[in-house]
């Protein structure tokens, strides 16, 4: 996958190793569009202020909706049933960056859903989203040459491209604990617990990211991409590992920042806000 | 067709039956989206806090569309006329993944939709939660090992699975029926009959999935899956058979929750609640 993509040589793989990608990917693309349909319409059940919350999480949801879809398409031009019992390359390149063309728009996205929910003062928001969305972009832009590496010659670079795009996410991962633990005591009451929740969902659901990408970076992994031998099925671990941690830290994410503006919408509402209210502005909530 | 799907065989099927079990799907892709029509704009005739449970309903008929549009394409793309008397395998992959892929997605958010109209207490409705959505991944997943076996020697296995998977559906069903009967007391009066219906209607449209299930595991239709012989009738009732649980348990029971959301939006306004009012965390309804 990867540069191998661009070259549109595929690893050999079973039929149940193709067809468990190939649905993992179908099941993708109809989570994240029941997400969006999920976020774009529970805007209208969370007071004002926080819809802009719901539907930045529904248009994460969607672009990742739209690239699944083209990843899925990709997936089947790749590859072709030989003999009845295996999947072979077709000759076309299955297209990796989809997903780094993906992560570029809604990882930054992710950090504003966050940002905006929590109605922090604009100077304060305003540092912690720069900071995040330069981390993020880093992240994204240092996986990627490791990502495309699929030479068994490479697997050091690969290893020190995945070291480097460790430190803006461990970064990040920091930032935003430390971040939503300080912020505890100025949330109302009622959002405090799912605050305090969102911190371990995020450290739970991004950990998955790196491992997937280590499973497609042992040696039998490479070996399997660069059709010399090897065992690919580190290769379909990296597909359905990117799946499943991608429908979590974002229809998974999104649905705590639903529940995060449904109880603050209540803690309003007891202050006399209405549904239909027109909020403050975000600086004047510090 | 299951694991025949896998590599590709696909019994001889007449004309009239290849085309009953591609028009159900045509019907049931129309009925799902048209359902999803109906549960989304129904939300602004119901109160705030009933919304959320015709989102949810009408989620899970778009998942379902999404996935009768994929399956009905996948069952063209299995078969061709031969000879203009009769359809057989063209070599592609008749894929019984996406239905299991809706019934993982859609079975526990089906549960979730009762419970919200419920607006149950909220202990009372998380642990009701966990036991359903427990029992319902459980179900599904004992219930796929069966549905892939199409080796009539495998036949016993199929009903082995089959029983397996008839433990956690019958728990279900008498959770339901238990709960449903317990929380009649604690509803407002307009709103009990429609909820005695609602234990009827899960009842009697769940129990559709066993008998299609039964009606794909006779020697006759495993004889056909495999080629050798048989009676493929067994098959399309078994494809049929799915698409109209589906069609009942999700739509049809939908409409229901609607009534429900009515009722009780009306009663609400009783009270002086109007629709756009925010409403008390389920937590304090109890």
């Amino acid at each position: 996958m990867g540069s191998l993509a661009l070259l549109g040589a595929m690893p050999e793989l079973s039929v149940f190793q193709y067809n468990l990608v190939d649905n993992i990917f179908s099941m993708t693309v109809a989570t994240m569009g029941a997400a969006a349909l999920f976020f774009f319409m529970g805007r209208s059940t969370v007071g004002v202020a926080y819809r802009p919350a719901l539907m930045v999480s529904g248009i994460v949801v969607a672009i990742a909706c739209y690239h699944y879809f083209m990843i899925r398409h990709s997936w089947q031009d790749a590859y072709q049933l030989s003999d009845g019992t295996k999947y072979v390359g077709t000759g076309a390149a299955f297209n990796d960056f989809y997903r780094y063309a993906d992560w570029i728009l809604t990882v930054p996205l992710l950090m504003v859903e966050l940002v905006v929910v929590m109605r922090l003062a604009q100077s304060r928001a305003t540092s912690l989203l720069t900071r995040l969305v330069i981390a993020a972009a880093l992240m994204i832009a240092l996986g990627y040459p490791g990502e495309v590496i699929q030479d068994p010659a490479g697997i050091t670079m690969r290893w020190v491209w995945f070291g480097l795009s460790c430190i803006p996410f461990v970064y990040i991962l920091y930032v935003l604990w430390v971040e939503l633990t300080q912020s505890l005591e100025t949330q109302p009451e009622a959002a405090r617990g799912l605050i305090s929740l969102a911190r371990v969902v995020i450290l739970v659901t991004w950990m998955v990211y790196p491992i997937a990408y280590a499973l497609g970076s042992t040696p039998g992994a490479l070996e399997a991409a660069a059709g010399s031998g090897g065992d690919p099925s580190g290769l379909v671990g990296l597909q359905v590992g990117y799946a499943i941690a991608d429908m979590t830290a974002k229809a998974g994410f999104g649905v705590l920042i639903y529940f995060i503006a449904r109880a603050k919408t209540y803690e309003d509402s007891k202050k006399g806000i209405g549904l239909e209210d027109v909020p403050t502005p975000i600086v004047a909530t510090a």
